[in-house]
């Protein structure tokens, strides 16, 4: 399976599964040349609504070297659901985390697979966290608040071979923003205004 | 400020913030005796549709001792902007890890300020995080894949001082989910299904 070791070099350009390959492989050659345009700064900005329940709209970032406006503005709702107390007017803040997964790793497939030359049929995935409530509820000093372990399992079909197909699940892992952030961890400043 | 110390302990137990505190009191109560209710599986699926554009599902979730189904079936669009040679159906995955954060400790503010017997008028907060798209475009090894920082910064209003009001939200962080995921990471495992 040589093309696995290569598969850009020798891969067709031309759009595929939806993505504009000559595109993207002309943004990667731009960006490599200006890696300033490289620079992206994501922002959303959340309101209390009630309780458990808040709002988040997520409007505009900046990148590749301007500020951008996305084409809706998106709003999301979250909230607890009745079992803990909530009124279920959104999911758990952190079943966001398992979409933002799923989805980063897929449209790495998805971009993956037309640089290799690779048309897919089908992309499924179902992603699933475990977490001990003890410890947000501060009734255990040995829970952790968070998820202690996160599966995501992905059903993937092409006119590829299963193990060529293997390959660019697995590479779009090892280059995924949202699997990098919840494997290791990011930073997190947080700064009060009270009043 | 010793209700700071041992809020719990004298504050007052009615409804406020539209969280049910003695519900929420009573619940945590339970979860003391029985930890075992302490146990959450929270589940995402997700279905590639085009390009870098997927559709996840959030539906049901196991918790205290059995399985629940959402009030409403959620659904979220993620995709990547044009500028990354996306179409912007939905905003790109990593935007969702900042409307988790902002949302989770949002929610436990909520519930943390109706056990200390603070009403709030106001919690609003922005986050954003800095991201070098070298990493996912493969173009250096010396730049990671995800954010390399997130902040979020919190204007919050109540019938609290000040202090008291900084202090619900240091507590909140202290027992986010998201903000634990967040900074400490989890182990993620992956598993693929190739035909």
């Amino acid at each position: 399976m040589p093309d696995v070791i290569a598969p850009a070099a020798r891969a067709p350009r031309e759009p595929r599964n939806g993505v504009n390959t000559p595109d993207l492989l002309a943004t990667i050659n731009a960006v490599k040349e200006m890696p300033h345009l490289a620079k992206f700064r994501f922002r959303a900005s959340n309101r209390w609504m009630s309780g458990t329940y808040s709002e988040s709209r997520v409007e505009s970032f900046s990148g590749a070297g301007g500020e951008h406006t996305h084409q809706t503005q998106f709003r999301y709702d979250a909230d607890h659901p009745a079992v803990l107390v909530g009124q279920d007017r959104g999911p758990t803040p952190i079943e966001f985390l398992l979409h933002g997964l799923a989805s980063c790793i897929t449209a790495g497939i998805g971009n993956i697979a037309a640089v290799r030359g690779v048309t897919l049929t089908s992309v499924e995935s179902r992603v699933e966290g475990d977490i001990d409530l003890r410890g947000i509820l501060g009734l255990s000093d040995q829970v952790r608040n968070g998820y202690e372990r996160i599966r995501i399992s992905f059903d993937i079909a092409g006119d590829a071979p299963p193990e060529k197909l293997r390959e660019i699940v697995q590479q779009a892992c090892d280059r995924s923003a949202v699997f990098d952030v919840l494997t290791h961890g990011v930073p997190v400043d947080v700064s009060i205004n009270s009043r």
